[in-house]
Parts: C-alpha cells; structure tokens; sequence
C-alpha cells in the first residue's frame, strides 16, 4: 500500500510556502505539489513594499526569500502538474501525470491567476504584445507606446513601472476614478508621458502578426488608440478549477472557509489569495497557511 | 476645535506598525499611540523562525524591521499611556496625560501579555528571580538552577534557551503532555541538565529578598524545589482592560471581530494578539492589521 501522507500542499506561493514552513517545525509527512517554479504571483511584482520588515523588495527576490525558507526547514518538494482530486472522507488522493499521491488532509494554496478581458484579439496577440505582466514584459516596449487596462493598486503599479521605459503609456479605466490608493496616484502625477481614459471599455485588440491598436467604448464614441504593447490588468480570479462543483464557493469560485480555514469537506483546507477573503496579499495569504497549518495538528 | 484624525492605532507591536504602513501608504491622517518602544511581545522573543522570508531572527531585530519599514513610510507616532476611551457614534475620544486625540475610526493593536499564576511569592519576587522573560533576564542566571513553569511552545523555547546557560532547569508541567511543537521537544532531548515534572501545580514561591525555591503540588505530595530562578510562561491574556465593558469580548477577554477586525462597535476594530482569534504569532497579528486598515478605507 502506497504511503499515505498527513498533509498535501497544492500551490508554491507564499501560502503554500508558509504552510511548508509551518509543516516542517510541526514535523508532519507531507508533501508541496507545485507545477512551476515557488513563488506564484508574487515573482512576477515589480515592487513589493507592504510585507512587514522587508520593505521595497522585488518579487522575485521576495519569492526567494520564502522558498529559501521553506528549503532551510527541510521543504519537501515536486514539480508536477495535479490533474485531478478525489476528496473521500477519510483519504483525499491527487492526481497527476506520474501518479497519485494520498493524504490525510489536503491544503489548496493555488492562488489566483489575472482576470482575461474576454474581448477579441486578446488571445490572439498574446505574447505578440498582450500581456498580463508588465514587470515581466515591461522592458521589451522600450520608447514605445503602451496602453494599461485596470484603475486598481496593480494596474498604477504597471504604469509607474512602465511610465518609466515607455514613451507613452495611456491608462484606459472603466469607472469614473480609480481605485488604486492614494500615494500611487500621487506618484502617477509625477510622469508627463501619462494620459488617463476614463469610463472607457476595451472592445477589441487589432494589429498584424503583433499588436497595433486598442479599440475603446467611451460615453460618446469608439476610437482606436495605437499601441505597441496592451498590458491587461482588470484584476483576478480563482486557480480553483480543481475543486470546481466539489467545494462550497462564493460567486466568482472564491473557496469559502471558516476563520481556520476549513473548507466544506472535513480534511480540506484552504488558504490564500484562492478563497474568499476580504484581502490578497502576500502577508494575508501567509497568514491563512499557518493557521490552517495550526487547525490541521489540532484536529 | 481640536484635529479629528481619520485613524488613531492603540499599540506599537507587529499589529500596530503594519497598521501604520499601511495607512501611510493609504495616505490616512492617522496617530499610532505606543507607551512603551515599538515591538511588543516580538521584542522579548529569542529567535523567531515562523515569520516567513526572515528565518532565525532575534525577536528585538525583527521588532527593529518592522518598526524602521513603518518609520519608512512616514510613521507618525507618539509615546503615550491611554488612561480611557470614549467609543461614541461617530468621533471616538482617547485620553492620554497630556491631554485628549479625537478619531473617526479607532484600530486596537493593544496585544497581550504573559499570564499570572496567582500564587504566593509571584509579585513578592518579580525582578528577584521571578522573571515572564527567559531571553529577557536568562543571562542572569549562568550556572545557577532554575524553573520554567509551562508547557507550551513558549515555556518549551524558555527551556532550551534557558538549558544553554544555566547549571539545570526544571520544567513544571500541570498537564501529562506538552503542548509545545514536536521539534522543540525533539530539542528538549539533546540537552542533558533539562528535568520535566508532569502533572504538577506550583504552589508557592519562595525565598528572603530573592528566589530560593519552588513548592508544588503533584499527585502524591507537596514538594520543594530549589531554583534561584523561576521562570513563568503559563500562557497569556489579552490587554483589553480599556474596552471592559464596551466592545464584544470572548470569555477571557479576547476582543471579537468578524473578518474584517470589526468590533461591536462601528468604526472601532482590532487587530492581532487582542482580539478572540485562532493563533497568536507576528504573521497572524501583522495580517490582521493589514485587514483592518483596508476595511477602514472601503467604509
């Protein structure tokens, strides 16, 4: 009989690292199952300036900082992609392409992923000059022109970063104002290569072989912007397809928990920016791991 | 007519400080009240290995991180003790010495604070061998004999800190277990001069002008121990005497909030160590802060 373990962590982010963290001082069986490198979203922030303690980090060197962490602890660690999971009352088993791996209990730290404008041309010209990362993508429209979808902390963090490479970058909003905070917007104010479009809807993403233009709704008309790159940043949603219709979730498939994150099968965790939770950030999703970690060894 | 701040942090502690950057970066007009120096409990810790991204660190230097990045942003703080608290509809009243600060919304970050035993001798030899704070007063006791009194992960990290130091130490159990993590007890069994008493009561503590010994209470019999030291860590309580009788608590005292750190009266919330929540560490407290400043902002 296959080995059996207390616990499996789906996802590598900072939740899943925590939660590797926590395991390891608890000195518990179990086993990270992440499909790409650790880190999840977080490697790909330009900035990272609200982790206590760590101020103005990048990323990418945040995300080494916790996976170095979680490996000094004795991390137990694979690379695989989890195709499937059986979440029965005693033994849950996840599925992969090498095999299947059981557990006691199961913790889903699979994040969020950026929310797709559903609109033509965004697939099409992905990676032609679409992207959902300007930190990752930003320094390949040098003195061009780029247009940012978004009004929230992400998509000003995206215009600062690329106001500072490109020869214009044009923010195009929905609503009336953003919901980005404050001192973003003050520093939005210090570039002279940024327009604002405001109560404007993104229609369709033209060009030839590579991004040319945006087409936007605004009040009164619909006008093309040219643009060399469209850096989409609307926001985000779950990474939680694995337990689609197996789980208790808000609207959008946000996992429901309680305040131990416990989900609504006896055994299955979650914790992070994949549930429902009035915040994601790094601190909160770390947060969410260790107690789920701490409610795991006192049941 | 005196300044009305959007928001006033009662306490400088890892809750208290992530609530200060973050309501800098906000860009809030707020006051963080601290009477004592910035860290709370965290600046007593020995080492700290559960604060993802910073493994190992000394409790008074991750104190120092969290207090440099909020001086960093801005922080505007004053040294205070808060005699009382008007919690009215709309503006909250907090009495200091030097006078009184008005606020629309009110964060308590007060934290908690190391359980009294109540037993003869314990405030009699505070300060004469009665110590809350083994990486606080251990160095006093190089060679000598002493008690730790507890059970948990924080008597258990006394213990191993303490063992390093002194000639023997003694632990005083009340329950048959510890409740202390499984790789501190793994600890626990490298050392030789470390004796466990289960199932033990203190009864008394002892002595003429400074410590000298023990009385306790076991199954069988009363005995005595000789100690020149006894350190207590027999768990906390919450530092929520400001708010008796106006805010929502658990038994205990333990302010409660719904997920958002709101209390039972709105625009006052809590944060951290102070509040009814399912674990006390830097990253829960920090979390939960940054949670309340948000909430603020979206009110």
């Amino acid at each position: 009989m296959s080995e059996i373990y207390d616990l499996i962590i789906l996802g590598g982010g900072p939740a899943g690292l925590t939660a590797s963290i926590y395991a390891s001082r608890a000195g518990l069986n179990y086993l990270l199952i992440e499909k790409a490198y650790p880190g999840g979203q977080t490697a790909s922030a330009t900035v990272i300036d609200n982790y206590p303690g760590l101020p103005g980090i990048s990323g990418t060197e945040l995300a080494e900082k916790f996976s170095g962490h979680a490996r000094s602890m004795g991390m137990k660690q694979i690379n695989e992609e989890v195709l499937g999971l059986d979440l029965g009352e005693d033994i849950k088993i996840v599925h992969t392409f090498s095999g299947e791996y059981k557990t006691r209990n199961l913790l889903i730290c699979t994040g969020a992923s950026p929310r797709k404008l559903g609109i033509p041309g965004e697939t099409e010209f992905l990676g032609k000059g679409v992207s959902y990362c300007a930190a990752c993508d930003g320094a390949f429209f040098r003195n061009r022109d780029v247009v940012v979808i978004g009004g929230g902390d992400t998509a000003l963090t995206d215009v600062i970063c690329l106001a500072a490479i490109c020869r214009t970058v044009t923010i195009v909003h929905r609503r009336e104002a953003f919901r980005g905070s404050p001192s973003l917007q003050n520093k939005l104010r210090t570039f002279t290569n940024i327009r604002c479009l405001m109560c404007a809807q993104p229609v369709s993403i033209n060009g030839n072989g590579h991004v040319e233009s945006l087409r936007i709704q605004t009040s009164d008309n619909t006008i093309t912007i040219p643009a060399d790159g469209v850096f989409i940043a609307a926001g985000i949603q779950p990474n939680s397809g694995l337990v689609r219709g197996k789980l208790d979730t808000a609207p959008g498939g946000w996992i429901l928990t309680d305040r131990q994150m416990r989900t609504s099968i006896s055994g299955v965790y979650a914790a992070g920016d994949v549930r429902d939770t009035p915040l994601r950030q790094v601190l909160t999703a770390a947060a969410d791991a260790a107690v789920a970690v701490e409610a795991i060894l006192s049941t």
